[in-house]
């Protein structure tokens, strides 16, 4: 059985980080419906173990197959970096991952070869960007950095505030010495914190958020396996989560800065 | 059938912190065993919702009623503030927060009745100590903090640094100025950051840190219902986690400072 060019787009993430890349696959194919899910009752993945994390994906993966969406895109670097393979065997439908068109972004971007990844405990302990990077081209130099404080302080809407700057400046100081050109913002949280990442480095270094990239490597994909949806043809977008805690909706909005698509609670 | 006075105590706690109440327990009762239950791979609870917490800690209890223990603690302040008057109903064992102990010792130590508390997102939302402290001293003046990112600080090790300093004069702030003199830590990982929050507060605010206090009254709960163990007997502990993240045993030490006991991965 063919799938349907009309069926929609599944994206998952560890939570609603991945609502960044919602947004930009929204903007870059309109006429797509999707399925969002964020595992909110097992948040953060980052601080948890590749064995835990490859479980959690195909569970995610699962409910989303299961609704009859016609590609995944794990939009959850840290699932990204330790479940791709596993959901590639599993499922029988294209998946995608935030971490490739990271990469590809991140190398058309750098002159001197020389990047910068962050990203949560877990992305940088699998080195999952340092081996995609290698193997894309194995002269670049890549120095990664884990930033387990970001994400709680994006979640806490201190993004631009003392707290913020000061953990940007311990957590950036390595990296700016290494003199890297480009800097891969390694977790769907990051880009909110563009800002002061910013002012710490330097406008000399180029930030590479993998959201738009993904949209676009989407589109392609979907072109290329005739599984792009009929321009005339109405869209519905939908979002699931595992736990609907008290400010989610308040934290949704300033993800997707627009329409927020109705919300559902379901248990995996 | 009675319950064996050389049964184990059960404890349980979203994660890690909960050590902190293991560690007092272990000092102030060494003739007990403890088994010890992290539930590591849905860490943390502070951010989830009332119902999801009351899920996961009847799945904790369970795990730990099924392993024969005398005696539940509920070492989580999230899920003493949601979840205990549901344990209580649905098993046959005395069960224990630190919700209780905590407003006792502090209602003892504050000289005003005016009483400073600081939590998780949900343990201040479920306002469960605010409503124990009236409960106990209708007179007593309460006032209220949620602190997220102080848990984020001590796992990322960051107690003493001026991103430590940053956030706690940020949370602190508004405490400092409605002249509380006694502040209830309300989360078992701030005890980590008491130096910074003295620094903040000053000396003329006493901390107060419930798992001694939870200790304590474990001993007289256990002592009135002869269900303490006999000075004799051998005592043998263990600690089970849903997850065994990388970092897991050099966390566990600073908790613990000596002994850790052996780990075992389950899945609830």
């Amino acid at each position: 059985m063919a799938t349907a060019s009309n069926a929609p787009i599944g994206i998952f993430d560890s939570g609603i980080g991945g609502l960044t890349v919602f947004a930009a696959v929204r903007r870059c194919l309109p006429h797509e419906s999707i399925l969002y899910l964020g595992d909110t009752a097992r948040v953060p993945y980052g601080t948890k173990s590749a064995e835990t994390v490859v479980r959690y994906s195909r569970e995610c993966a699962g409910f989303l197959v299961e609704r009859g969406v016609k590609a995944l895109v794990v939009a959850c670097n840290t699932a990204s970096a330790y479940a791709l393979p596993d959901l590639e065997k599993r499922f029988n439908v294209p998946v995608l991952g935030v971490v490739g068109p990271g990469c590809e972004a991140a190398l058309a971007a750098s002159e001197r070869r020389s990047i910068g990844v962050i990203g949560t405990a877990g992305t940088i302990a699998s080195n999952a960007y340092g081996n995609a990077l290698k193997a894309l081209d194995p002269g670049v130099r890549v120095v990664s950095r884990a930033c387990p404080l970001f994400v709680p302080l994006v979640e806490e809407g201190w993004i631009d505030n003392e707290v913020a700057h000061a953990a940007a400046r311990r957590y950036l100081k390595g990296l700016k010495e290494e003199g890297i050109d480009t800097l891969i913002l390694g977790c769907t949280h990051y880009p909110l914190l563009a800002g002061i990442i910013k002012m710490e480095l330097g406008d000399a270094v180029r930030l590479v958020d993998s959201a738009e990239t993904t949209a676009h490597v989407l589109q392609g994909m979907l072109e290329g396996r005739n599984l792009a949806a009929q321009a005339a043809g109405p869209s519905s977008s939908h979002i699931y989560v595992t736990d609907l805690p008290a400010r989610f909706e308040s934290i949704a909005q300033r993800f997707l800065k627009g329409e927020v698509p109705s919300i559902t609670r379901v248990d995996l």
